[in-house]
């Protein structure tokens, strides 16, 4: 149980953070930060944040769990803003999408005080973003990613092991790198595609056309189009060098079948399609390697 | 009102037609043939069908209403094996994704009676196949689209709008070739990307835990890559040259943000995700242009 959550970026991620941790009885206060003033207050109003503060750092201060969630972009600064009131005693915790970067960014900042920060990824998002859409909920049944430092502290580790759990979520250890890899390929590069589908479709003659014939495999397909450009326009270039390697497979890989369609080679491409198909219809989300 | 459907194909289409009219009383008697006997019984034994025929020739004996519910590749075959009891008073309609392979073999092996033909595709699908998935809510809301041939007999596509506004589907109508390049661009090359990204990240060493990790966004993108092989090889196949145009414009827009990602060019980069962004949150299924 803590007694004060900081929170730093009051948006999906976080509000719903809060809002699961005080449901599950974990924290006593909630003190609140988001760079937009009317976001900070919309959230007090919906009970997300208890208290309002007016600084990051004010929000850490008297905190002993805080949470930055915020695009991955704005880690490093909001680090820099809040380095002066953090101690060992913390628990310090992101949400990015990407570890790599961040990882780098708690080392250069928070340089002794880095066993504080434990960094974490929790496989759970909707394409609608803002505090008007947090929601106890979305962080139930997921898994989340924690990628410690060599010097994190064990008990930091064990603390927010113990609070994700708490609220529902499957912990998960590895290497910040191990993560980057995995994202890249499961997730970065479908956002990637997704808006380079929506942009390829709108940019041509019927385009609209054809969008308004558009059925349900299209709007599951491209649901995550849909998300936030800012963020994603961060996670892209903050994982830039495994994205482009995942690209660069998948487009090979397209490739390769666009040539078997063009051969009319159907044996060949109907073993490929068998093969996507068998793989996608055995996949369950979070089920675990054996 | 109709006296007899003729069901060729028992499967998921096939069969969630034959429930959806009967629950609106738009037939009398269903009598079904599938290629494979047991489907046949299967449909039988859950009421789907009423009758089971031995061939595809005796399904349509004596019926007013035919719909061929084939892979798009054994349209010409069923055709060929019904044409002798097609007369000019049934209604014929198929299901097929693609349009123009339909219409071209319709036209080749119906000759005189090609007037009760009328080509129709349903906007309406699930990853799961078979008759065991038949519902009879599956064109519930979706749009149909009409492509009708110059011989088409008006009554008949009179009829043909009836029926699928009859079982609650809002219905078009254009011609087969406008119909291939927006079905190219909205469901079959996002049915090829999703095929070849399920391949690409399970052909690489850590495929297997990289798909472990993969969340709700992955999980919907992917939906439509554990569809049925055969049937989307044979859509793909027969959709070759379109599908190839919209293949090959995706991949040039998607080198086009694979090169700002590597230029760092963040502005850019955020234009583009951000023109998706919009167009996909104000997309709407079935949403008519005004």
């Amino acid at each position: 149980m803590f007694e004060q959550l900081g929170l730093i970026g009051c948006g999906l991620m976080g509000g719903s953070f809060a809002l699961a941790l005080k449901r599950a009885g974990l924290v006593k206060r909630v003190v609140g930060y988001s760079k937009s003033p009317s976001t900070t207050e919309r959230a007090r109003q919906m009970g997300v944040i208890d208290v309002e503060a007016p600084s990051a750092l004010l929000a850490v201060s008297g905190a002993d769990i805080v949470l930055l969630a915020v695009p991955v972009a704005a880690t490093e600064a909001t680090l820099k803003a809040i380095r002066h009131l953090v101690n060992k005693d913390m628990l310090i915790m992101d949400v990015g999408s990407t570890k790599r970067d961040v990882v780098d960014a708690a080392r250069r900042v928070l340089r002794d005080n880095v066993g504080s920060f434990v960094p974490c990824h929790p496989i759970a998002g909707k394409e609608a973003s803002g505090v008007e859409h947090a929601d106890p909920d979305l962080y139930t049944n997921r898994q989340v990613i924690l990628t410690p430092l060599e010097r994190t502290q064990v008990a930091q580790l064990g603390k927010a092991k113990d609070v994700w759990e708490g609220i529902g979520c499957q912990v998960l250890q590895m290497a910040p790198e191990a993560h980057d890899s995995a994202f890249a390929a499961v997730s970065h590069l479908p956002h990637l595609i997704a808006f380079a589908l929506v942009n390829a479709i709108a940019a041509q003659p019927h385009g609209q056309d054809f969008l308004s014939l558009a059925g349900p495999g299209f709007r599951d397909f491209t649901r995550i189009a849909a998300s936030e450009p800012k963020m994603w326009r961060d996670i892209l270039l903050a994982n830039k060098q495994e994205l482009l390697e995942q690209t660069q497979f998948f487009q090979q890989t397209l490739q390769a079948m666009h040539s078997l369609i063009e051969a009319g080679n159907g044996e060949a491409l109907e073993e490929l399609i068998a093969q996507a198909s068998q793989l996608r219809a055995n996949w369950r989300m979070g089920a675990r390697r054996a």
